[in-house]
């Protein structure tokens, strides 16, 4: 049995656990004070090219997205998101339990246009009666996206400069941001995005971490008081530490890059594959999530010896499925059923 | 200048004001335990035949609608509602500040359908990972809708029958209730809604009152401790019983329906006259709210004169706008409008 | 009968009512944006002397109180209080219910002085730990207290020349300022306490109105968005006038300050025939309400004459009661409660 | 330099680490749904005795607390908690932030009493005006305590056996859990605890693992939808298995408790020794934790080679501070420190 179903199926990858075990008696202050954390955000702000950046460690994504929406709104505003933006669709109405509202817009391939926003706005504003609505507070965008789509540098660019314009920080959910940068299609880099947006954070959970999140800040507006939020919001690791330990391995020589890349390439081995077989593709990605529709029966044969997710029924006869390839996903389990696919 | 704007543009029902008069040197105990608020309660259990409801006054409807779901809610549940619904649009996101997602389901004319709650429940049950989204927790509707349409004795019964079914309690918002009652489409009456409800309101402030609405609790399991939740939410008047005293009088002698009759019926005078002139209507209501949809020039014409509200650009040259009656709407006022859109 | 249970037991002064239905044919605009909540909001700013103060009018108390705080603080502070304050302990939890911790600051008579506060800002920056604790966002105090106790004009000026070195704004309740204010100890006038505060209310519930409080924002960078806020917690009522027309009424030629007068000076008398009597006060009051310490079959005797609350038992044979004067007390039931006092 | 600052200085224990190791390579579910948390899972409900209880597995403690509680309470609820608790003092008001006030009872050693649970609960229901004060909902209670201290089963049974008569339900944190039942003074085991509360958890953080808290209901009342709770908070970790098997290796031999074991003998050592130098102890502990009263000019000799947190001022020349122990601090650590007091 194969595993397509997500990717974070295995552990981490071995140089962390090796970092682990060799700081393992090491004494260190807790919380995140530790020169583990120091190095690994001294490294990630270097990276971003933002060397005045905060950044703070956090475990989770969905504890990501709600602790940093809820720090930057005020009470009567709301973040304007992708209708399948993961804060809407799959965190258990994380942000609404901190009191805001996801004010949604609607998208075919999970991105949203500098346009959509404006008018999401403007609609707001020009309604006689506002104060009787949810003010667009923020904005939130994943990158790639849930459907494993990209933002390219002029897409950003003017969802940035339209937030600048309207007053409306905008945020980078980067859950799976190394399979974005290390995409063939990738049109920038991660000091663009440390540029065009106010926060953003480097997903570790799915690109070769046990867990962690890296939140940087480069807007100073935000910057206050975020410690408090975190630990409030349960994120504070008590051995902040494992945190600094894994992103400190993982940007030490480029490996968060590297398996990225590795994962990218075996995405568009499939890709390639499912195409050259004729399925059509539910959406364009050039990331390691793939969505070929396939027939119900040939799902059911790969069932057999691949796990992947069912994602959407496309008609009675059809669904879009998804594969993921990961940092751990081996040469052969894609060999195997690429080798499977043509059979079908 | 006439005013079509909105259904709250005067004061109370002369009766009203008298009654208060009448007993403003009166010393009663505060918070609602006064024999005013004991009689109006006792008179609102009859007429829906619910003898042992609890009735509980608040002063206003979005107080009532965050009030109600609150207490029923568990924080990882959200309350199903027509995208137009008024929790939805027009509230401030005062349902997602006690931590709740409202869940939308698309309607037309306001209304839901029984299929269209039982599809959004089953899409959250069938789906493997049902625990990383919101679950449906209770249904919202409003009696008439925010579109002046009226829901059927069939539909509202199918509604509370798959509710039932789901564990779903069902709240109907009825801000605007009397003028639905009172429609001669109505096809039920205040012991049907609630039968088939488990809490729902009768709107004061838009049908003859100052302010105040009725919360009627008819399912035991909602009942309990809920005036603890009135006064956390502010919603406690301290003189609870100028509440009381409105109700009293309202549902005293029939008051409350025969006003909404009068708004009804003038309000079928406009439709007829819009209809006589060929205007389409964005939607068929036969409620004090009429929406015909007007050329540009012709709502240039008549905003001369009168009040009333854009609702909706329809195209470029025409737009749906908002014509209100209400329990203190002149007869010659209306006359004098329906001279003018003939004159149009 | 007679009443001494509470300052909120009649209706409204009765030019109140004359102006309700005076205007009661008039159409005006929802939502506070009439011309009577114009006029009220500029009687107001002039009396203060705060030209440009923003003024909301509520409905009640509680609401003000949650509605302001919810809006002055970020999600990780709290609002510093006398444990006796009003929003600790009697508004069931709703700035708790907002997401804010309050902070309690031991108080004897309701008072908070301005070294408690510095200590408690110490205090929470002093500790290595701070993150982990709630931080002191803003100050909140009642004047007069809820223990009838007043600030003197030096305490306040310490108290907020403290709040502003420190960063924390500064908040009035005024559920009962009249009786504050027109009290024979007071040491100042509301255009002091507009200069020595950074929000405050004017409370119309209790001296006169039938319900309303007229929130005062003299700090620009509180009074942002401010209408949301009032909506969202469903303190915005549709007749918005009515709450404009009371307040017009109260400030038009001084009435305000001679209901509170009026009700001080009988507490006064009271206040004189319990020391006469040798009673014990718990407080030092010098407004509308007092409390004396009775011994228990003293007040069981007058229980059977006058209603009053149960303050605090102070010992087995004592406890200490409260009477509560108001605009409505008349001469009468005084004399005939000190005749009653005198005799027992 | 020695470091007994806190019991969360060290990563884990190498068999954990070995552990995760070995099945780094495994594909497993995410979200706790694997082989290893059913495992560990099994392990805790056969140590409790409590074959139906569920076992759910999150991050770290100030998560566990607000998630447990506000699973539980309804919005006008509050939870009863020394006012040394931990979540009263060290969790940046997370409680209030789900919404819930904390109603503090008076402790001098960190543990509260069946009669003043009593006493608060009967001060609530016995006031006229309980509807206008937050109701107490549930009880917390740490164990150990924050300041090391222990219940005895005595104890516990009543505050359980006032709990069950009162309907409030009784919640432990037990982030220390360990170090309490290792304790020579320990008068219970872990399926007393799962008899005499209705909630609590068992830490891993301070006691050997990465991080990690096992949250053990054992009230079928309180089951119902826990994993969309832990999801909405940010607790459901997506490797969940790192959870699991964790837990799985503290339990599996007793390593949890040999652990625990080792702390508590060498701070029973640390004890000894200052008693026998003459300092008096802050609380009496007989876990991990020692609170002396120092002179100030020993706590600066002792800062030159140790670390340890200073608690409170106890006078201008006196200070307590606390030494924490933890399964990780090595023999001759405390040996040195030994030395060092008895030189002092």
């Amino acid at each position: 049995m194969f595993q397509f179903q997500c990717d974070y199926t295995e552990g981490a990858h071995p140089l962390i656990l090796k970092r682990l075990e060799e700081t393992n008696f090491q004494q260190t202050e807790g919380y995140g004070n530790d020169i583990y954390c120091a190095r690994a955000k001294e490294r990630i702000r270097k990276l971003c090219k933002a060397e005045d950046a905060d950044v703070h460690f956090l475990v989770g994504g969905t504890q990501v997205n709600f602790t940093v929406i809820s720090s930057i709104l005020r009470p009567h505003q709301g973040v304007a998101a992708a209708s399948s933006g993961h804060i809407n669709m799959h965190e258990t109405g994380a942000v609404e339990a901190t009191g805001h509202k996801v004010l949604t817009i609607p998208s075919e391939d999970g991105k949203i246009t500098a346009e959509q926003v404006r008018a999401l706005y403007e609609a707001h504003w020009s309604d006689a009666d506002h104060e009787h609505m949810v003010q667009p507070g923020m904005v939130y965008i994943s990158h790639p996206t849930e459907n494993g789509t990209l933002y390219s540098k002029e897409e950003l660019t003017a969802l940035k400069r339209t937030c600048t314009a309207l007053g409306l920080p905008l945020f980078l959910d980067g859950a799976r941001m190394g399979y974005g940068l290390a995409s063939e299609k990738s049109t920038f880099g991660l000091e663009d995005i440390a540029e065009l947006t106010d926060v953003f954070y480097i997903g570790g959970t799915k690109v070769g971490a046990l867990f962690g999140e890296a939140v940087v800040i480069t807007n100073p507006n935000f910057r206050r008081d975020f410690r408090y939020l975190i630990k409030q919001h349960g994120g504070m690791l008590a051995k902040g530490r494992l945190l600094g330990i894994q992103f400190d391995v993982l940007f030490e020589n480029g490996l968060y890059f590297e398996l990225a890349g590795h994962a990218d390439a075996l995405a568009m081995r499939l890709k390639e594959a499912f195409v050259k077989k004729g399925y059509e593709l539910r959406y364009d990605s050039w990331t390691n999530q793939q969505f070929p529709i396939l027939p119900n029966d040939h799902i059911k044969k790969l069932k057999k010896d691949y796990s992947f997710a069912l994602w959407e029924t496309v008609d009675e006869a059809h669904k879009a499925v998804r594969f993921c390839t990961s940092w751990a996903t081996k040469e052969e389990a894609v060999d195997a059923l690429i080798r499977d696919i043509e059979a079908l």
